[in-house]
């Protein structure tokens, strides 16, 4: 009997297969616009003229309050960032909670009340929820599904890179995963690791308005290597990345190299890899630099004819990126 | 420390504390148009012109599997009928799996099929998801949420009831919670009770076509109890309902003597309580019966001045029906 195993849950070459095979296998998978077939990070559905983006997460991570955030301002940064790489605004949150028999409420308030001051941020309502309670023992504590709906004149897709373009990276990588692993192992670096978790749709807008994006990932489950290596072969092109450019904290380096983890290959959560018209990218940079959450913002690497991804190392060579095949962080969103 | 308890996820008394006091402490709580301070099936978002309406229900029935649906059944029957109450066309929904590792992937696979089939009947989509899986004892077997999203073009509030309405069921009361009760118990009546989970949508539009709908809700949790109680209540209305005229099937009036539970106060998942216009009322009942999952729909009750629900019996009497404090059927959908 084939049964569901935590790789499955990474969000990397594993799930794909589940995906593909069992999880998407509706033949009702479209509302007239960007579908289910798409696997892009939300749907579009053209209504009235409007196009309207929708989109979902469930959120188990642990611990529930970590450096930086907690589950409830991933609940909503999690579903906002994904209506921002649609290339949407926000508007309107669900919210459902799964919640264990004897959970604190308190607990609970804290969660609503960072949920709430994430919406603020993102400038969209919660307005609408479901809560559902569990015996003891049938949940480890709560799990928060947000869904979402936000409006956009042009979608961006994934699947838009072309040679010539140029690969931006709004900021550092790595912080969320190991922020939560640090956390988690009760590991002392010296310097705590933050998460980055945080909405992004600020420095998407500011990026449309100063030039062309053509296609947008936010580097969650999988980290950068799996969302790069997703736009590349969706797009049907080769990314290369030059990893000198790469944004990554030095605490962050340091306790990936002492725990023998890639910090391409963990999630972020406040992110955006983006693919740009190559005449823009300067004015695009610009623009997300100036954007809250976006200074430290780099361009990254280039489009070529090809597939795959590969990495110009500092010392001159060539490798490739490859998707991670499971998260070497569980529970990590 | 307050906690947590099951009686909090029953849909009844214990939880309105809970939601009104904690899970709706958001000041940002409305994008428009009705939000979640009207507490109502679904929000509705005015976009350019169109009333979106959104909604979002988890389920974690317990068997995944039983007479009459599943899990997969209800997920998207539940969100459907949810936008079916506010009188939206139904048009894309989400999908959100939370899996615990050694989930069967056959069972999910049939779980996937049957939310296909419940697509087709509802005339909607899945268009995107997410999937997360919980390490082993984490979470018992899978939980789904569905949010979804139609369009309206007068939104149905659950507060419009007036006085002179007429208050008709769109059917027979009590099947789903009895038969997920008698399933779970091995209980042996000689007459298997099914569930009614079934889409609402083609009896909405049919009533909506044929006259005046002032108020809908879906008696899911907490049942028809508490469902007309909160119509009456939020309508500032007296409604009172005759007990010979309400349909309740012999298997289901049967086991609910001998479980000593009322099937007024346990779930359904295929039918709509509305009140409307006393002059409307014959042909809209005449409409619901003609539709798919109508056929035994009734006219119940009426609405005069005043508040709370009375019951008037068929001996001649009168009593408050009450809504349930908790639900006495845990994890019924
Ligand atoms: N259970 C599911 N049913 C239907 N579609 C799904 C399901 N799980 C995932 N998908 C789809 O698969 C694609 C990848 O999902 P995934 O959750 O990895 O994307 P994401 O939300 O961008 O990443 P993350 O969840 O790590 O933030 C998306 O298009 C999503 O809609
Ligand atoms: N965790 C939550 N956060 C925000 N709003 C919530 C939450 N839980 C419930 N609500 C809101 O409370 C009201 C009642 O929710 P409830 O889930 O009982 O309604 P329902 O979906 O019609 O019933 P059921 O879930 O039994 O099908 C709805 O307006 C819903 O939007
Ligand atoms: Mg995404
Ligand atoms: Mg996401
Ligand atoms: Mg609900
Ligand atoms: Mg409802
Ligand atoms: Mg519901
Ligand atoms: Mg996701």
């Amino acid at each position: 009997m084939k049964t569901i195993d935590l790789m499955h849950g990474a969000g990397g070459a594993i799930f794909a297969e589940l995906l593909g095979k069992t999880l998407t296998a509706y033949t009702h998978n479209n509302a007239g616009g960007i579908g289910l077939e798409a696997l892009d990070d939300g749907a579009v559905i053209p209504i009235n003229g409007s196009n309207i983006v929708l989109t979902t997460d469930s959120h188990v991570v642990r611990p529930l309050f970590f450096p930086g955030g907690d589950i409830g301002r991933i609940a909503v940064c999690g579903t906002a960032n994904d209506l921002a790489m649609m290339g949407a605004k926000p508007i309107a949150l669900t919210c459902a909670m799964i919640i264990e028999e004897g959970f604190e409420i308190p607990q609970l308030e804290r969660i609503v009340k960072s949920m709430d001051e994430a919406l603020g941020e993102c400038g969209a309502s919660i307005v609408t929820g479901d809560t559902k309670v569990l015996e003891r023992g049938a949940l480890d504590g709560i799990a928060i599904n947000t869904a979402g709906i936000g409006i956009t004149e042009k979608p961006v897709r994934d699947c838009g890179l072309k040679p010539g373009d140029v690969i931006i990276s709004s900021g550092t990588l790595g912080d969320h995963g190991l922020a939560i692993l640090t956390a988690r192992e009760g590991f002392d670096l010296g310097e705590q690791i933050h998460s980055d978790v945080a909405p992004v749709w600020n420095i998407v807008e500011n990026a449309m308005a100063a030039g062309d994006v053509h296609a947008m990932k936010d580097p969650t489950r999988g980290g950068f290597s799996n969302a790069i290596n997703e736009m590349a072969e969706k797009s049907g092109v080769q990314v290369r990345i030059r990893e000198e450019d790469l944004p990554v904290r030095r605490s962050v380096a340091s306790a990936s190299e002492l725990l023998g983890i890639n910090p391409l290959d963990v999630a972020n959560e406040g992110k955006v890899i983006m693919g740009v018209a190559a005449n823009d990218a300067e004015e695009i940079l610009a623009a997300i630099r100036r954007s809250k959450y976006g200074q430290d913002a780099a361009i990254i690497g280039y489009v070529v004819e090809g597939s795959s991804v590969i990495m110009e190392t500092s010392i001159g060579g060539e490798r490739f990126i490859e998707p991670p095949i499971g998260d070497p962080v569980p529970r990590v969103c």
